[in-house]
């Protein structure tokens, strides 16, 4: 898809020889090709030089989409209810992007969205793009990657974007940031709503579902999800709890209308709402700390090994790694 | 509990007009005492100059205690399988301590520990200690102060201390690091192994159980485990997969066994296995992070404001944080 607004000739005139390989990838891109999005996406999934040069760059680009978070514990149906919701936008002729957490995820098959002729834009070009971005374990999270991915998603033109996330820990806060409306799927028999609010869960959902409503407990789970969500900060937004069955697709509709009105609420928003301005200021705050260690252990190569013989203290138990920290390494 | 080879004298000694309140707490807990116990553990969770000194007192005690790590998805019934692990550990007249995430957990109440004379000792006190440690969401991860009430149990003499955690993202590495011996409970329906996988919850496990072993999909959750941990780096100790109904106690025999075979081998072990040694450096690693931050910011108080304003560009999705943190803050 070419951008409205951008002559299809300077795409033509910037594609020349003298050309860096990134640009070449970002000018793809830029006209929606999936081949040039894919390569950027593994440059950017890389560490490296390249990969900085290249996160650069993306932010410098236009594009804006509209990016639905889809979280929740494994097993309650993320991915027949992301299919369902892709399907929806994909029939209204959209262009639909997902990206999904992890490379086995069941996107990648048939299911719902096998009948890939059916997204087929007048160009052929396929209107349905998906791509997994793998779950940095040890760092835990969404990772720098993942939020990059939808960053090229809109530059390619994609309308919708649709992040699939585990969502407990770190990933939570994570989703709620980089997309625009944040949809937290239960079910029932998943544990109760207390359960819910340890995670944090609770805080960052515009729109609460409980899928599998067919089951018997459902209409405890929704009754649980409305007590959880009373006890959340006031805010101008009630998010709502919807029922739903991803395997048949009942309550899909109501979903995509909540959906549908929480895009517009959120449209006459400027500023971002308490919970997305804290997880931003986090994530800024991470990333600056990981610079300042960065900067730390190089300036005394001795530092890294001085941190492998004190874990084992650690792991003995002999001392705690905050005290570590301050005792020893803060203390310089 | 006395420790052995402290004599009682030496006790009562230290217990003078003199000692700092902080010290009394130590001293009770030396004893075994639990309101000194929980005390002290209050005064661990809060921040400031207190926990700091608390934090530094306690990790110059003595004591050690067999640490297992129950973790699991919510919904597996961890809980119910804590408590039959707990009791059959109380059946043979240990000290038990059992440290659940949050308040809100169903240890407190009734259930299958509900009848507490049952685990007096021959004093009269309680060989049961259950705390609560509240899960910090927005931090992720196990917080200090739950490693800190490990550390407090152990001071305290008991002999098991159970933690439980939720076990997705951050979490499930910090209670690998602090347990003795992890015990990931897996339950049939919950997803298959390669969601398993995806979260990294794999890695972490010296046994793993897949409970409500009595519904009909419970052998292929046992053979996709089994496949998920052929996968894993190989290691001399091969995890055995053990299949329990909590509701029940079916299995549970066969678990404590396993928990006892894993702790033989484990004692024989002088250095840390190689996934341990990655988390404790990795916890050292966020501490120092967390410490270089602290100075960062206290250095120029203008950086606070000026990441606030920052994080409303990241929402807007025309900046990424780790942009913001190279290009502004790290380049001073």
């Amino acid at each position: 898809m070419v951008h409205p607004g951008r002559p299809i000739g300077e795409l033509l005139v910037k594609t020349t020889a003298t050309e860096s390989p990134l640009e070449k990838l970002f000018v793809g891109t830029e006209k929606g090709d999936r081949l040039s999005a894919s390569r950027l996406m593994t440059v950017l999934e890389n560490e490296g030089e390249e990969n900085d040069r290249a996160l650069r760059s993306l932010y410098t680009r236009e594009g804006r989409s509209f990016v639905i978070g889809v979280t929740g514990w494994p097993g309650v149906g993320k991915s027949t209810l992301i299919s369902r919701i892709a399907k929806v936008f994909l029939d209204q002729g959209k262009q639909v992007g997902i990206i999904a957490v992890d490379p086995s995820s069941p996107f990648s098959g048939g299911g719902l969205l096998g009948d890939r002729l059916r997204f087929r834009s007048i160009d052929g070009s396929d209107r349905l793009f998906i791509r997994s971005a793998a779950s940095r374990g040890h760092q835990g999270g969404l990772s720098r990657a993942t939020r990059a991915f939808v960053k090229v998603m809109e530059v390619m033109g994609r309308d919708v974007v649709i992040v699939e996330t585990i969502g407990i820990g770190q990933e939570q806060v994570d989703i709620s940031l980089v997309a625009d409306t944040t949809v937290v799927v239960l079910a029932p028999g998943l544990g109760d709503y207390l359960q819910a609010i340890k995670s944090g869960i609770i805080e960052i959902g515009d729109i609460f579902v409980v899928n599998k409503a067919d089951r018997p407990d459902a209409e405890k789970a929704v009754q649980d999800t409305k007590a959880a969500i009373l006890m959340r900060e006031k805010a101008p937004w009630q998010p709502p709890v919807v029922k739903t069955v991803a395997a048949d697709g009942s309550g899909v509709d109501e979903l995509i209308r909540e959906i549908e009105r929480h895009r517009e609420y959120t449209t006459n928003c400027a500023d971002a709402p308490a919970t997305k301005a804290r997880a931003a200021i986090h994530e800024i705050l991470e990333a600056i700390k990981n610079g300042l260690l960065k900067k730390y252990l190089e300036e005394d190569p001795s530092r890294g090994a001085a941190i492998e013989g004190h874990a084992q203290m650690v792991f003995q138990r002999h001392t705690d790694p905050a005290l570590v920290a301050e005792t020893i390494f803060l203390k310089e």
